[in-house]
Parts: C-alpha cells; sequence; structure tokens
C-alpha cells in the first residue's frame, strides 16, 4: 500500500523541486578512479520551518526524498521573538526536526525591527536569517513551505495595490540570488499540508498570528478569501494561483521588451526622445518610464502607476504643462521634444 | 453657485464621453455660403437606460450636455419581459426620458434566450437591441452606464476564470464596430451617480435582479467585494478598476507581439516550427498557440489556460507524447520540429 495521497503530493512536489536544485547545481562526474573521499560532497538542502503544518510538512517529505536523492537535508528554524516563550517554541521545533532525520537543524534568534509595518518587518529579519544560515552551511537552497492559498492571498494582496500585471505575479517558484529561495508547495494547498501532517502524526504549532485581525493577510485569509469563495465558487484559489502564473510571464515578456526598446528610443546624449517613446505601446513606454524615474532615484516601492501616467501626459497629452514631481526628489520634465527625468 | 458636485462629475465624465465622440466622427465643415438646411445634421447620441440611479443619472448628464456641444440626444429603455408588468416600468421609464429633453426616446422590448445562463443570455439580448436602435435612428454611438463599481466586479469575475491579463482588463471605454458603445462612467462611483440622481430629484428604479443572490454579480456585490473591502481597504474598487486598464494595454501590447512574432515562425509551408516557438517568451508563445487553436476552429471560450499549457509542453517538455485534444475536436499534435494544430 503507497502512502496516504497528500502524503503523495508533498512528496511529489519536494521530488520535482529536488530534481530542480540537482540540475541547477551538478555535481562534477565522479568517475571510479577518483577515491570516494575526494568526490564532491551531496549538496546540502534546507528547509524553512515554523513548525506551521505548511513547513512542518514540507520538512517531513524534505527527510523522506532527500537520501533516496542523494542530497544532504537540513533545517532552519527562525525565532523572531515575538511572543514570550517563542525561544522555547523554536527548541521544540527543531527537536522534531532532528526526529525526522534532518541534519543539521539549527534554531535561530532574530530581533524584528518596524521597517515598512510588523508583517514586512519580520519577513526581512526572517529571511537575513535565512541567507546567513544559507551561507554557514553552503547550501545550494532553502525551501519554503508557502502553499497554493499563500499564493492566492498574496495576489489578492497585489490587486489591492493597483498597480499591474507584476503586482498580480505573486510569489517566484524559484527566487533570490543563485535560484536560493525554493517554493515547492506552490501547486499544494494548505488543506493537503494539514492532513499530510495528520496522517504522520507530526504535530503541528498554529501560529496565533495567523489568525490576529490586525494582519492584512489575517483578515484576507479568515473573511476575505472566504466571501469571494461564496461569491465565485469553489475555484478561486486555483484562479488565482493560476493569474499568478500567467501575470509574471505577461510581465517578464513586457519588461524585456520594455529594456530592448530603451535603446532605441535615446539620442545620442542618451535623452530619451517624446516622438519614438509615443510611437510605442503604452504598456512598454510607461514600463520605460518607470525603469528611467526608478533609475533617477525614485524609490520603486513609493513610485504608483498614477505618478507614471503623468510623466507619460508629457508625452502624449502635451500641452505645455510643468515639471512633474516623483517620489525621491526625482522631477520629469518634457524639454525640446526630449524627456528629463532626474533628481532635482 | 454651481451644481451639487455629484452632478458636476458625471457631466464632466459625459462631456469628456461626447468630446471623443465628436472627435472620432468630425462634421464636415459648414461654410457661410451653404444654406442651414444643407449643412450635415448633428450627430445623434443615444443613452441605454434601465431606470436605474446609474444609467439615469447618465441620461440626465447627457440631456444637459449635448445641446451645448451640438450634439443630438436620445434614449433606449429595453423591456427584457423578465418580470411581471416590466412593460409598464418600461413605459414609465421611457416617459422620464422624455421628461429630461431627451428625443428619440423608445421603449424596446426583447426576448431573453437560454445560451450561456441567464446574465449572458439577457445581455446578449439587450445588446443586440441596442445594436438595432443604434442602427434605426443613424446615431453615433450609444453610452452605457456602467460605473467604476461595475468595472470592479467585471475584474473579479475575469480574475475567478484565472485565465491571465485580457480576462482582467474588464469593459473598456470605448467597443463595439465602429466604437459605437461608450461608457463614460467607468472612472465615476455607484454611490455618486446615485446621489446625482438624488439631488436632481430624479426618480430611480432598483431591479429586483442586482440583489438577487442566484447571480453571481450580485452576490459579488453585496458579499464579496464588502468582505474584500473589510480586509483590504476601501481603495479596492479604485484599485481594481485601475487593474483593468493597466492590463488591457498589457493583453494589448502582449497581442502585438504576438501577431507580428506568428509570421517568423512559421516554415514556408505555413506550419508553425517548435524550434523558433521555444526561443520566444512563454507569454509570446502561449498566446501564438491561442491562436493558432482558434483559427482551427478551437471555439475561444471553451479554450482555457490548461489547454494551451498542454500544448506548449509538445514544445518545452518533449518526450514523445501524443496527440493533444482541444476544444471544438481541433488536435494538436508534434510531428518532424512542427507543431500540427487542426481539427481532426
Amino acid at each position: 500500500m503507497g502512502p496516504h495521497p497528500a502524503v503523495a503530493a508533498i512528496r511529489l512536489a519536494v521530488r520535482r523541486a529536488l530534481h530542480d536544485i540537482l540540475n541547477d547545481h551538478p555535481r562534477d562526474p565522479a568517475p571510479a578512479a577518483v577515491a570516494p573521499h575526494e568526490r564532491p560532497p551531496a549538496p546540502l538542502v534546507l528547509v524553512a520551518c515554523s513548525g506551521g503544518a505548511d513547513s512542518m510538512a514540507l520538512a517531513s517529505a524534505l527527510a523522506f526524498e532527500a537520501p533516496r536523492l542523494g542530497v544532504k537535508a537540513g533545517a532552519v528554524t527562525v525565532d523572531h521573538g515575538l511572543q514570550p516563550g517563542s525561544d522555547l517554541r523554536a527548541e521544540e521545533v527543531a527537536l522534531r526536526l532532528r526526529g525526522l532525520g534532518l541534519d543539521p537543524v539549527e534554531s535561530t534568534a532574530v530581533t524584528v525591527g518596524r521597517a515598512g509595518g510588523p508583517e514586512a518587518a519580520a519577513r526581512d529579519a526572517r529571511y537575513a536569517a535565512l541567507d546567513a544560515a544559507l551561507e554557514r552551511h553552503g547550501a545550494a537552497a532553502v525551501l519554503l513551505g508557502h502553499t497554493r492559498d499563500d499564493q492566492a492571498e498574496t495576489v489578492l494582496l497585489g490587486l489591492a495595490r493597483g498597480s499591474g500585471t507584476r503586482s498580480l505575479s505573486g510569489m517566484a517558484a524559484v527566487s533570490g540570488a543563485g535560484g536560493r529561495y525554493r517554493r515547492p508547495f506552490l501547486e499544494v494547498d494548505r488543506q493537503t499540508a494539514r492532513k499530510a501532517c495528520m496522517v504522520q502524526s507530526l504535530p503541528v504549532w498554529d501560529d496565533p498570528h495567523n489568525a490576529d485581525p490586525a494582519y492584512t493577510r489575517s483578515r484576507l485569509r479568515h473573511e476575505g478569501l472566504p466571501a469571494l469563495e461564496k461569491a465565485l465558487g469553489k475555484g478561486v484559489v486555483e484562479a488565482l494561483a493560476r493569474t499568478a502564473q500567467l501575470s509574471r510571464d505577461d510581465a517578464d515578456a513586457l519588461d524585456a521588451w520594455a529594456r530592448r526598446a530603451e535603446t532605441s528610443v535615446r539620442d545620442a546624449a542618451g535623452l530619451l526622445e517624446c516622438a519614438k517613446l509615443y510611437a510605442l505601446p503604452p504598456a512598454v513606454r510607461r514600463r520605460i518610464l518607470r525603469r528611467a524615474a526608478i533609475e533617477a532615484g525614485a524609490p520603486a516601492g513609493s513610485l504608483f502607476a498614477r505618478h507614471i501616467e503623468e510623466v507619460d501626459r508629457l508625452i502624449t497629452g502635451w500641452r505645455g504643462q510643468g515639471a512633474i514631481n516623483l517620489p525621491g526628489k526625482v522631477v520629469a520634465q518634457r524639454q525640446g521634444g526630449r524627456l528629463v527625468i532626474r533628481q532635482g
């Protein structure tokens, strides 16, 4: 008898991710003439585990699949220090991870700042800790337990920003420098991960933050998405996840087009020529304008669609309007058929 | 004292739409030598009015602005015959429209079929009636009362299909053959339209269908969107409307790229070359595949992202797989480095 379908599903997802990692980090061929101790070591893959159902399921699947594929598997659990007793909790999670056969397993404490709000600050601290662990152990990648449900929530959060296709593209299956972050569960739903823990008798910890209505993501998870499912039908989460993938491909293609077109719309002095910009499709032109504003020093996070629209009107609705102020003290103005964007 | 801000807002929106129509339908210059009765007649613009707040506000703004811009203004109200007494209701709406000074005003009865579900069938019947009225009166355009809230709902309905950027692009401000349909209120919210009716003492009729939870759009309006606003904040409707515009521009640019690229990936016999398709960005390649499937006879409405993904794997994940069945009895298969898509 094979494993429970939920366990089979999480293992398949991890197996695919490990195959990808092995393809991206090929080991040198080890001819028989090379003594075993001289062969390159097996690559190490870490799993980031909070002790919650998603990442615990991921850890269990990694522990199962890694030895079968000749991969070393370890784990990191991050103590965010946001609740009393979180250090003990992290130690307990580390113990469970060792119990799965993962090695090395480390619990690492971080200090969460305040920049960008509580969710962003915790995320920044967590990724910094994961990067440090990755370097320390010379790991090839770290697996993250984001599920299809997390992806759907991320798409809705992007939708609320109203800044277009890129912001709808959710989380990438592979991201970070050298493809260090991998998300094997982006097509696995949260329920499957939880079920897999249950049938494997893995105790899981439900972070009270996930149910705290002070957090946007939590409100979305417990109220927004269920209401949307009630109105639109059960397929919403899947549709949102598919939207993420399609939007990512579309945004990539349009970014590539904009990069290519940019060189052809600059004059000998490197200034943007309004007539040539005018001839481009709006989607491409606005991407070039956005890139130019960021290059001039506008912070990407503060540059909204309405800013770019206003700059765009210097080209498409020219009636002698004055300079446009952008975030980061960047100024855009039209001068003699050229668009000048620079820090003022 | 100027008009109430809500009235000013709806009039501005209509003024802009009328300016666009006048630009798109220029009148011949009428030199003094031409007698008045020989000058080309003023263009006629119709408003489609259900008697609800949105379209009644639109009708009132058209009645106010049209004479100031030298445009003739009339109205059509469609009796869908779905409720007892709907014919009397339509006559009453027609009376109110005449009271606003619109001329011609007609009430036209349609028979709603069943194809595509009740909402789609009613929409099809309505647009057919509007087309007929437009032809009959030689009108330049018909104005439709869709608001920013309707646009937000349309984006969410597209999101639920999970079929990408085009399905997120909502309704166009200008659509139909010759730009016959115009939606001046896509940036006006529903509350403003209702307020404008109130302060102008215009009686409005609330279609009970709009509150009937049997309709997806109604559930979205009364439950889905409010829950999403509660989770994500009040700006959601605006963000969704902006997403529509950005998605439309992105989809247009990518469609143009795909049309251009298509000619370069066909061999002398007109067959798609897999190696050349492989070199394209996925977003462009999948659009070419989708177009090819539709050209071969697959009905666009039944062709989903997962179908195109499967065809795409003939190019990106070739391992000798067999023919792929698509809707409309269309078959896609790889033969000697070529992709053959045809009705089987």
